[in-house]
């Protein structure tokens, strides 16, 4: 059994008494029954980890001694994915779910001529992906960006490996066959593709088209397809 | 936009006035209030498939022509998955519409020595597997076997790949590193990974022990992580 592993954004630079937030303290406290002397381990989700023993167990602010602070470097690759938002809410904070397991370092909600829905929920998400980076044991936390526009987004400068995906006719590569890149950011389109002055675009750009395989990817599906690619890559 | 897409298990070798089924004329006449006249596309999920126009419409069984028979050979490489059920149900019929969609051909249900619960609703994951690949336009339909125990899987004789992905120590490879095979097989473990027995078991079957990357997997991304690897090898 793992020791119970919690998000606080705001750790000390070193060891210190430290009040838990509400909702950990609730789920220490409440959900877990933990009690006094217990050990969890807690993180900032930007590298760092401390092993923490429970000095006050109180479900509104429990007090934790820090200890042996981790700083853990972000692992490279560095994913990002740029995808469409999709008609269905649910399948986009199931693909967050995802991409945050697969270490996926940041994701930009995409708004492209044929999106049709923007519904952000940044808070919403934002547990998403914390829940799913303390379950996958991960310390640092998938970014989230503000949504943007496809063509003010292929307008900014790409470091590294720059891929579209798209279903268009053409010449496309295999994302195995594409060079080694420390930074890989993926554009995925809505449910019935990026149009074709989208593509031509983002390939003027210095985008390359990639393909995900030989089926036809829902964009949830083809934003962890990349993901998984390119982490694999 | 696409012309409308259906499964009929049971169509004829030869092009022939045919009676869509229930589900399939509901669907048309009652969902899509297509009329005589109109056009659709139907499969077999074995690889046949046939333009049809309809010829008497009827919201409980509407008559189409069928035209233009095209049988497409099952297309390659050959993935199973092999996956252990997991707690939560959602999970795994999630895992097998996204199987579907990436072009797994074939799933088994994994009963592990730590799988926990064992909810088998073929029916059910049988109307959704049919549903990712009419969305995804294919015509093979993913087979979904019974479920096995993992001591009486690993006892057949495996062609071509045979992995088993498990987060316990020791050597591992990249699938990316893995030779080129028609036939692949990976076996994904419930929460809580395989048990040391059971890899050792694998291992000694002749399954390579493979990673899926660097993060933890929840065991319906695992799947799905392996899926995708192995179809883009």
């Amino acid at each position: 059994m793992d020791i119970p592993f919690f998000f606080e954004a705001d750790l000390p630079a070193n060891p210190a008494h430290f009040p838990l937030s509400p909702e950990t303290s609730k789920h220490c406290i409440q959900v877990l029954r933990m009690q006094q002397g217990e050990s969890i381990v807690l993180t900032n989700g930007a590298g760092l980890k401390y092993d923490a023993v429970i000095l006050a167990a109180d479900k509104k602010q429990t007090v934790v001694s820090l200890a042996n602070p981790v700083f853990c470097p972000r692992p490279e690759p560095l994913t990002t994915i740029a995808i469409s938002f999709v008609k269905n809410p649910a399948r986009m904070e199931w693909f967050l779910e995802k991409a945050t397991e697969t270490g996926v370092s940041a994701v930009y909600p995409l708004v492209a001529s044929r999106t049709e829905r923007t519904h952000f929920k940044a808070e919403r998400w934002e547990n998403i992906i914390v829940s799913a980076m303390l379950q996958s044991r991960q310390v640092w936390k998938m970014q989230l960006h503000q949504p943007v526009d496809f063509s003010q987004l292929i307008q900014q400068k790409m470091a590294g490996l720059a891929l579209i995906a798209h279903c268009e006719e053409g010449v496309k590569h295999s994302i195995a066959s594409m060079e080694h890149a420390v930074n890989r950011m993926i554009l995925i389109g809505p449910e019935g593709d990026f149009s074709p002055g989208e593509i031509t675009a983002a390939i003027r750009q210095g985008f390359k088209p990639v393909s995900l395989g030989n089926t036809r990817l829902r964009t949830e599906t083809a934003g962890i397809a990349a993901a998984v690619l390119l982490q694999n890559l």
